[in-house]
């Protein structure tokens, strides 16, 4: 389904649907028919009743538009939802209606439909960012020989390669994808308290039925009801945020590398994508803005999240309230964030040589650390800081490169040799531990995902 | 139109209609009229183009999830709008095709139909700003020698009146209607740059195609476009922010006097409004609920804002496109604020003699300020501490009024007359300047209101 | 070390102790020592250079105010540092002056220096977790009996224990506590990457380095530099975030129980506790208060953490420059809060008699569900819906019982026997799961701590 | 006095100032002595009171640590700092020491002690903007005719001129510095209102007490007191927000335009400012990292502080306690952006040469929409679109100039002449109307400029 107009650079199709009417009313019926089959097995409720309940649910046509209306006299949408799921019921089996909802509150009604709809979120997201794990380790290994400059502070700075930068997006996505994993397993767990959370009208019961509820709807069941304690869904809202904070790193590094100037990556084109409605020779880079366009909005969400989590005794005037609508948006981002840089990282083109020459093209200004760690031995590190600020400055106005520069200052010729000296500017030799981390990020990347694998 | 269920209590229907896919398009689609009507006034665009543009515009049928399905990929839900459009128009006239969208670019068209709709949200706050402001004058009237308890870190606290209080919600809200007039007139400006804000395509005209779409649409002409200075947004969202930040407050102020153990005020009730599924006897504050649920999402949505601020050179990649969603939702959360504590004062029920005995229920243990003011000039201000912490200590320990245990203290009979002991407890005559600082607040307001009145 | 004035309740002294110049320039040193050690032991730099560093750092005086005035103009305090401290080794042995900081960049410094902070501060909240824990279990325990109102959307609501209450807010502490130690251990981990994060000046001893610095300072050791991939830190933000939030909540209940129409609860007093100095009877509850304030603070504050975290490239302009004084404070914030509520735990005092008569002074209204439950069998849904809101109407309008006025119903006689009538208000009859419910939480706790302690 | 380490490149040395230890002290000192002189004038404390209140409290010596100390026990720094002060006039005056504070509340104090801080930061961040703003005006007229690409989505575009850029920073700034003066109007005003807001202990004075003590304090007198209706902090919050922000995009700008590729602008450089301490060849944007790294904090902190204008009824619990640290941060880091754009706009390196030479480069792409509009009139917009995709392909892969290829295209040359083609990639020839948008910019900000130099 695609998305609002409002929201359709803001979520993907998929993601819309998720929190669509449709969804959001579906849930609430699978809550009903959950509840009832779990009291009935539990023997609270009549089978009849539960059979009838789930009978009415699955050919009941609800308008959405019917629920809204009167959500906001009610203070949430489950009151008019259960009014008018009721009169299905009743028209169908009167003695039925009176076991519908049975024990339950409100808000056990729309906090299990909110983490049903986190749980098909959760597939949507992992899916992205699987991609965007296999893309990146791909990208990585073809590159690792790919020489680039280092960018610090946005000024020129000793060569990296691509490959090590690759492997560090991929180590920032893996570990927030773990940590995500740990939240949605944590969150993904029903509600159920009845008025004040303690199931009073449920008897002795209430324990039995919040674990078959829970059977029922294939999520967890948590010690006890949560209505005020919303910690497991801000931690959940968090590793959102911290996510798409990489996603939206991963898409600043590109922006900047796609810039005219700089041309070192492209994002994929095609058909519609990426262009401009005055010029047509432009492929904008669309994936990467989606990201940090997203990165823009979820860390605001993030706040609003946090701050409505000071909730009120057993259930809280204002505080779970506030909630539907920022998860929503934050969950939308996120998957955003992540189907974008997945479509970007599969289809991205690398122009290896162009970052050679862009390196190149520094004249060995980048290499002057190098040069300092050449000549310190011999003549100290003050003395070397002072020939090569003098031979930078050269570099600079005569538009000549480095070692060139050195070459002909007898300062430095009388202390190294030449061949050291021309080796000064191969970016190869002056790669530290690049690979060295780079293979590290990889196989912890690699182990992690065996693990995952096996593990559910 | 109903809100959709995820935003059905974050948002007015009304709001909830100005954001809706009809009116973004119909937003988008008057600036494209507009703009041509605007060229053809200045001669850029011949007037045919103009009235074919115009007349197609009028009885187009465009679905909305056309545009939504090829948005993501193109970067904004503009490129397509144009695209579907265009094809419109050259079906019915090919030569005024090629005028469309003439010299603008994407966010051209997004940001000025975003400042569209803007513009229809502002009247609406405004009548419920106007209706909250008038409740509140007519209640502090009729409460202004209405004593109850102040309450300060949630402690009992000397006596204000219900008037005082009152008066001051509406001094809060009346400086932020003041605020929010100010950034809409800011804020309510066409956008039109071209590709780099230059207007480059139009040659000379730029300037005055600026002011004539400007008339066209009724709103103000920038001295130049604003792509990314989102400065006058950023200032509105904020206003946003402060104004639902005093709503919320008051819902505070109300969900805590509206306390079972309390209840000095009751929000309006009637047919499904502020039910419980479960307790039949419950009259749930939910008004107050839904401006403190806002106020929870606003914050950080304006911290969303301004994180999106910082916007690069000419046009962005990430900055504006993270707004849409975020504008939408703060305008509908400060509208519902506005518009459930307007509906809460207009019907709020105030308890006068719970106020009143709540206040005597200390027994006069707040007055002990008074007591040491009593006492101070003749014992001096650390004997009469003393004093009055021996005597607070008795009021607690023994159930009995202060001004009772006071006049069984030699101490203080020695001191102060008896008349003035039993004077101590009438709340009327500890109210300090509470008057005067409520006729100021009022008379403030009405200037303003009458001055507001005057001028557009 | 008292906090400054302007932080004086924001910071506990011991936190504000961590992040004082002097912890601050001590971790500063503390690195360049390690570095110097790790590069010896590797065999980078001479063992006499290291050792000369050593003794250098370990009686040098250094002003923070001389590198205070100059990290402005420097971009960062590290470069002014560095420079001081090279002239103090030049002084005593200029051979190892060239040897300081060797390899390393400016953000090393920083970022290494933070954790080092961190790892302090982490031992200080794990302590006062541990205090909150043990008293909240106690308080728990001993009030597993003791009856209370529930309290939805701050009205009344059927009744819950305070031992429930108080479990489920060790629960939530409990959840956070572990999540927050899953943090910390993921950002303990040094930083060294030197200018591009690829540490080239160390040739191939970059991995070996970085272990060596790493058990020098006891800290773990990344696969790679993380200079721009600052998501562990963002989570560790987070987590404060998320536990601040239930502190919060738990300071809310606390003062809401405390206020004076209905004092279930009062926090611990004591000299210049909580006084008011108008007021000399009032017992304000400080510790809420404090707990309350902290997660008003923090919400915004994981905010600008996370806007913080897309970073550019191998370092970045603007970025982690944002993150010290961000982290300082929400780490003081989260501690405050958790000392805050540990010292109003053990202090706590309950008022079981108050709770009881609060819960009676409803006059059954509370019970109304369960009146519900008791007709329903017999008289259908319906009609008990509309008995009970007949019954309750009259529990108001008459000031009696709901068992009472039930009594005089012939339609509620004719199902109902006496009996279960004079039940119908005994609280003990109706907990629901309550107990389970706390005993659930009460052992999952016990477990993790168990487990926690095994550990180390 | 320069700042704390933590802090040290979060704020200027004279903003740290402003909030140090001594300022908060003098401020609530001011407060108390302002005070009694109000007091004294209205009748209500002897005169020979406040002169001794006032003879103390010059020479007083108070330890802030003192205070600190017992701050969090006491729920704030008010308490602490009262007891010792009047322990101070006790000891000099016995009378008087009772008539200090007199009628006050503790947050009476820190309230009119924070707007005091205020005041003195006010005056410091508007040199900063005024010197910014001069700069800017003097920049934009210097490179009127400096032509350079527009950059959109982070991709070439049609040229502008660094004239117009620097018109449209300043527009920025300009408008926030108005709502900024407004703001602060707003907000410098005195807080009196004593225990419960009604000045009660004063009688009948309150409000000329008030009148009179913002006299003292030359501050504004408001209409009642505002405890907790925060809305005039939060909207002064709020504007340093939208200010910093536009500051970042500002540096944004800077530090894109200063990368090694485009080196189109510089920042100041000098003995220690932005050096690197691994690369001597260095010249960081330090300036704009700084205003970067502000610009990430303030979005949070307005968060935060709107989050804590939800305040209960007279006096809050935790909501002002928030403040004082987050308004500490938010004015020092607006302040530090403030400053910081002021001397990099003052020292700014312009490269009129390298501008031309990288618009050049891109070999007439920018052109593109030139040529479209050139093209459409005779050969129509579709079958110009499709000229120009061919076109710009070739560009791009044969390396030549879109002019040179559009001249050797026949479907080109039989539609335009020669001259024409000539002409197309002259950037002046086609800016639009960008010198009437800079001019208007200009003008504008003069006109405001003088208008506010009257004024005062």
């Amino acid at each position: 389904m695609p998305a609002r107009l409002i929201d359709s650079i803001a979520t993907t199709g998929a993601l819309a649907d998720v929190f669509s009417d449709d969804s959001v009313l579906s849930a609430m019926l699978k809550f009903e028919v959950a509840l009832a089959r779990a009291e009935a097995r539990v023997g609270v409720v009549p089978a009849a009743a539960a059979t009838a309940i789930e009978a009415v649910a699955k050919k009941a046509r609800i308008d959405p538009s019917d629920i809204s209306k009167e959500s906001l006299r009610a203070g949430n949408p489950v009151i008019p939802f259960v009014k008018i799921l009721r009169d299905h019921v009743r028209a169908s089996d009167s003695a039925a209606a009176g076991f519908l909802h049975w024990g339950a509150t409100s808000q056990d009604v729309s906090d299990t439909a909110l983490v049903l709809l986190l749980k098909r979120a959760q597939h949507l997201i992992a899916e992205d960012i699987s991609r965007l794990e296999r893309a990146l380790a791909r990208i990585s290994e073809q590159h690792k020989n790919t020489v680039m400059l280092g960018r610090t502070l946005m000024q020129a700075a000793p060569p990296v390669t691509f490959g090590l930068k690759a492997a560090s997006w991929l180590g920032a996505v893996n570990r927030s994808r773990k940590r995500l994993e740990g939240a949605f397993s944590e969150a993904l767990i029903v509600q159920l308290g009845g008025a004040s959370g303690t199931l009073a009208s449920l008897g002795d019961h209430g324990v039995a039925i919040t674990c078959a509820l829970a059977e029922e709807l294939r999520l967890g069941c948590p010690e006890a009801p949560w209505h005020t304690h919303r910690d497991r869904l801000a931690n959940l809202a968090c590793c959102c945020g911290v996510l798409t904070g990489s996603l939206g790193k991963m898409g600043r590094d590109i922006t900047l590398l796609a810039q005219s100037e700089i041309e070192e990556v492209a994002e994929p084109g095609g058909e519609g994508r990426g262009g401009s409605s005055t010029m047509p020779h432009k492929r904008n880079p669309v994936g990467s803005m989606e990201a940090l366009s997203a990165a823009n909005r979820v860390s605001g969400l993030v706040g609003a999240f946090l701050s409505a989590t000071v909730q009120e005794h057993e259930r809280a005037a204002g505080g779970w309230q506030a909630e539907w609508p920022i998860m929503a948006s934050l969950i939308q981002s996120t998957g955003l964030a992540a189907a974008s840089m997945a479509e970007v990282s599969e289809g991205l083109t690398v122009d290896a040589t162009r970052m050679r020459s862009n390196l190149e093209h520094t004249k060995g200004a980048v290499f002057a650390e190098r040069a300092m760690i050449l000549l310190s031995p011999t003549m100290g590190r003050d003395a070397a800081h002072r020939v090569l600020e003098t031979a930078t400055r050269n570099v600079i106005a005569q538009g000549r490169h480095l070692a060139e520069v050195l070459a002909e200052m007898p300062e430095v010729t009388s202390q190294v040799d030449e061949s050291a000296l021309r080796d000064l500017e191969v970016p190869e030799r002056y790669l530290g531990s690049a690979e060295s981390f780079r293979t590290h990020l990889l196989s912890l990347t690699a182990q992690q995902t065996r693990a995952y694998k096996k593990e559910p």
